[in-house]
């Protein structure tokens, strides 16, 4: 079912399930955003396919977000990305002209973010086959900080997030609808490895990093939650949705904590670095903030506590969310 | 056009003038089967995406042709595979019994040849808008040995095959037509892991390895001899082709040499390893040949001589060959 896709606990349901039943291993079990190989010097290696319907849309086109996406899965186990293959998978009749776009594209984020396309693949299925392009990145890159994993998340840490959410999402969302009320909308796509260096550099020791991609915020923190056994209270008023990202939802009846982001991610610290982190995620986004905290090692839970201080939970996504939104 | 994703000249076209021109840099130029990483510990790096049809056939699947494919790629650079992803494309309504097949042929071939995939991601998408599964692995290995590339063909070199071709190919085709006649004919789908490591470990220097998929024995000795500008010199009565492949050719107007193998290799040599490294690929296979050898550094061109010394060029392949056999 298209649920199976969708970042939510059916997609979770089939990972755990049938997949990592099948290839079970200690690295593939560990569930980070990229596999951190020891007996190689420093690597961390991670993939993506990339399905996204439209091709081009408000702020990015499926070749930017093929190269950051990778990149972004690198830098959330403090890996810094060098090189990526790239597969295509294309529908016969493609628009060579359409196909240059997205490479030029993929090309741009390449080069302003130093890494290097070293090896590819080329398919092209009959007409009906596929749906214009599919992209599969994978990336190598170096680890610059160890231990940066699941595992590290304990009572006390802080969670912070590195801008307002929801507007990759609902800008693919609005484009796919035709909406064209959305204004300046933009989707967040972008290499996360510039902050993530900084980060790392500045001496802050992030425990845990995570882009909050398909299923969003809510499936960033439940799967953490879920991982580490913990309980999160995360603060309504301290997570940041633009009035554009609002407007939509309200409209469709998304929740802004569950549309995808591809630029924005969510960063678990000791409380002595927490200052020093938001004060680094600030110079790249003004819309960084402190959202919450680990409160408990107990209940796998995640809670979102109001303005008024009235508290949720807030439940990790599930049914059909927004179909190929990366 | 489909014949942009056949192996032959025009994928070339594609390759060389649209996404090499876009992501141009050293290590892509090299053209070899796997991107050698010289800055990581000995690291080989590849990718492939698989959009076989059907998903099923005599003697593979494509969840063991998906592992072997890529294991083989780093095999042709002297890399031994370690770790591989693993990226499903799944059109809804995939049965979970089919995924299911898939998924434990896969770590059937893993086990086999001691590879751990250890990151993947899973995409769903619409009914009608893939063909039931795609499936990308990349994967990292050690290069064993430095220097197998394209870079080392020289005059002199001795031209080894693995195997007896066009199994692969034929196969998918036979069942694909539901030809009934094909008899006991298999696809030659394996890991190759085990045979190169034989090679290195014995001492042998291969100067290039090329597993002959898509476009074939032609595809790799045309390549070669385009990128290394000589004149490679093939003897057919070297090259052994079964019954069954010759019938299914005979019938269907396609010549061998063309024909996809999966787990087929052509190996160069210097003339004093020539003995040696048949005497290892007659271990793994009864129909390992030496097949002909570099006799000019100019033309850029293959001539396949027959039986009674007549000699005609043995032509890239082109146009539309076989879409999706691998």
């Amino acid at each position: 079912m298209l649920s199976h896709g969708g970042g939510g606990i059916e997609m979770n349901d089939l990972i755990n399930k049938t997949i990592f039943k099948a290839f079970d291993n200690e690295i593939l079990r560990q569930s980070n955003d990229s596999a951190i190989l020891g007996d190689f010097k420093n690597l961390a290696f991670s993939t993506d396919s990339f399905v996204v319907t439209p091709l081009f849309f408000n702020g990015a086109d499926i070749g930017k977000i093929a190269v950051c996406g990778t990149i972004n899965d690198l830098a959330m186990v403090g890996a810094s990305a060098k090189y990526l293959s790239c597969a295509f998978i294309i529908e016969e009749g493609l628009e060579i002209d359409e196909f240059e776009r997205i490479l030029n594209s993929m090309a741009k984020v390449c080069k302003e973010a130093d890494v290097k396309i070293v090896c590819g693949d080329t398919k092209v299925v009959p007409k009906g086959k596929c749906d214009k392009i599919f992209i599969n990145t994978s990336g190598v890159g170096e680890i610059l900080a160890p231990n940066i994993c699941t595992d590290s998340l304990k009572v006390g840490a802080k969670i912070l997030l590195s801008a307002d959410i929801g507007r990759h999402g609902a800008v693919v969302l609005a484009n796919r609808e035709e909406f064209e009320f959305f204004g300046e909308l933009k989707s967040d796509c972008k290499s996360l490895k510039g902050v993530v260096s900084e980060l790392l550099g500045s001496g802050v020791t992030p425990l845990c990093m995570r882009d909050a991609t398909r299923g969003g915020l809510s499936a960033v923190l439940n799967e953490w939650a879920s991982y580490s056994k913990s309980e999160i209270l995360v603060f309504e008023e301290s997570i940041k949705v633009s009035d554009e990202v609002t407007g939509i939802c309200e409209l469709l009846g998304f929740e802004p904590y569950e549309l995808a982001n591809e630029g924005t991610f969510v960063l678990a610290v000791k409380p002595d670095d927490e200052k020093k982190a938001l004060e680094i995620l600030s110079k790249f986004d003004k819309n960084a903030s402190v959202i919450g905290e680990i409160v408990s090692d107990k209940n796998s839970r995640v809670i979102l506590q109001n303005a008024y201080g009235s508290r949720r939970f807030l439940e990790p996504p599930k049914g059909e969310l927004l179909p190929r939104i990366c």
